[in-house]
């Protein structure tokens, strides 16, 4: 059992108008040193074997996210990050 | 300027339909090892000066997370999670 994290986030050029709109509920709770907030996604891949980057890739590519708009980053997932 | 991530997952008692639908969608991509897909949210938090964590967590508490249903970490960006 091997899990793989994608992280999925809007191309930075794009805007978040749900980032944007935590942005401006933030003086409301007293804080205005927050310059941006970007909301993406996070998948969590578990592989019954071995951890496979590539497959991960493609999978990330073809179903998860949105090459027009969306940039994703594949890795392993740290220890610490595997809950038990 | 510096970034906080905070991750945001579904309870793992807590049903995920989309993550399921990515997994019923695997077989069709030839892959046939992947036992579980969990879809969460990654929201970069960017701080005009230095990083708060306890800030972070409470805008994460506030803002951001159903404590209901949803788990979530907060953790300083690794230098490489930074885009310039």
């Amino acid at each position: 059992m091997a899990r793989v994290v994608v992280d999925v986030m809007l191309k930075p050029e794009i805007l978040d108008p749900q980032g944007q709109a935590v942005v401006n509920a933030l003086p409301r709770l007293g804080v205005d040193d927050v310059s941006s907030v970007r909301i993406g996604r996070r998948i969590e891949i578990e592989f019954v074997g071995e951890a496979d980057l590539d497959r991960a890739r493609e999978i990330a590519d073809k179903l998860l996210a949105n090459p027009v708009i969306e940039d994703f980053e594949v890795r392993l997932a740290e220890t610490e990050e595997v809950r038990p």
